[in-house]
């Protein structure tokens, strides 16, 4: 596996890095397809807005070791490797400070690995998925929601639920429809596309970002509502879809006994995903 | 620094932990007196629960692992350290699993570290400290409410309100007090003491754990009551005190303008953890 910590070719890190310590840093999951980054520009703004957000500084040399990371990663495609793979970024405040209490001028720690992609069965994009909604619900925090940051423990509660289905719902602590446990949520409703609103929880996904930029100036066709979504709005949809920057659109088939069809709106952005992103 | 890692003294972790990649982990801070571990019990207990909440398997040869870790330590006194140190605890679930979705049989990573006593001035605990309410507040989830986890952006970003105090106030959501950033809260009250209950957010400290076990046996001679305690019961109260298992006790002078006395129950206190734990 291609690993830089700091522009170093090397797989580990300091147990005293508060990564580890407190889960102190942001992250990013970017596909590469045919050797291209897919919603790069995305990626990178909530990179910086998840940084800035918990004032963890950004590598001077970030964009370079970017650069030269995925130089090095396309030397082992022209070597036979996939030109298909997931790029990972994490960014952590570094080591130092008094036990939770950041120090000013931190040195954070820049990890970027390369990963292959993950395989999904096709009929998941063509056909829908079978899924849930989670049990565990998530955490609640205005200062913390959005941002890709790395505590992640509601989400790996969730997940822990699923057993064999690809993706489940999680809601808040009031019992709103909030996220998937790794991507966000369309929910189709008379000729309507809603999202929930992620002001106390959530991750703001890049896809989702796209999605409601091109919504916005009206080159998807249709149009993406952020809004609260109470449980029962969830279970009275025509259709809803789990979207993410890596595997795209999956509609849902099923939520325990309540079936769902694929609504044109979800066909729609499926084929806009394909003709735009590729996926 | 001495560090095992999994048995084997090395101060690294691969970047695929899931420690790192997640903050999917519990951990403890033991503080040692004269050689001697002081409210172990209670850390080893609080470190089970959380590593069962999350489905984390301890180590078979977890008891063994530390058992050495501390002998190595005490060569090192033996050799001229202090004999007053942290042994720092953290138990992740290793690497492994697709995304956040942990595998049924993971392979932990078991870190034990030892670090030096913060140095604290001796009027911290006799005349009290300086201390705010900060205005960032918890994250709330009845799940990992309790447990200390490794997801801990809540007190680093409390924590970089604090300045030059040495600790502050956090809330949850709706406002009620919950904790110190890295300590509980005693709050003295018409010869009452109360403590926060912690079902939605906070940490359920060894200190806490011990004082309430002590007062429900009547050794400790004053009760301490479990309640909710709103931000402004907080502020019309006698006295305030923090408390954690490596500084012990410190009462509270002020929160912004309100000043407050060290009352009678905080110095009986104050007496008996001396008196039963050296501290």
């Amino acid at each position: 596996m291609l690993v830089l910590v700091n522009g170093e070719m090397q797989s580990q890190v300091s147990v005293l890095d508060r990564g580890l310590q407190y889960g102190d840093g942001v992250f990013e999951t970017v596909l590469f397809k045919s050797n291209q980054p897919v919603l790069m520009t995305f990626h990178l703004q909530r990179l910086a807005l998840g940084a800035q957000r918990l004032s963890i500084p950004i590598p001077k040399d970030f964009d370079a070791q970017l650069e030269r990371a995925i130089a090095l990663r396309k030397e082992q495609v022209a070597s036979g490797d996939s030109d298909s793979f997931i790029c990972k970024i994490i960014l952590t405040r570094g080591t130092g400070g008094r036990g939770y209490r950041p120090v000013e001028l931190s040195s954070p720690t820049l990890i970027i690995s390369f990963h292959g992609v993950p395989e999904y069965p096709i009929t998941f994009k063509s056909q829908g998925i079978e899924t849930k909604i989670c049990s565990h619900r998530l955490s609640e925090n205005p200062v913390t929601a959005g941002i890709k940051h790395l505590n992640r423990l509601d989400q790996i509660i969730a997940s822990a639920e699923l057993g064999e289905l690809p993706e489940g719902v999680m809601c808040d602590q009031k019992g709103n429809v909030v996220e998937g446990t790794r991507s966000n949520i369309l929910v189709f409703s008379e000729s309507k596309i809603y999202t929930p609103l992620l002001n106390n929880s959530g991750v703001d996904g890049c896809l989702r970002r796209f999605l409601i930029e091109k919504s916005e100036i009206g080159a998807l066709g249709v149009e993406i509502i952020e809004s609260i979504i109470p449980i029962d709005k969830l279970r009275q949809a025509d259709g809803i879809a789990y979207i993410n920057s890596v595997f795209g659109l999956w509609p849902v088939v099923n939520i325990a006994d309540r079936t769902f069809t694929i609504t044109p709106e979800s066909k729609l952005i499926s084929r806009y995903l394909y003709q735009e992103l590729g996926m």
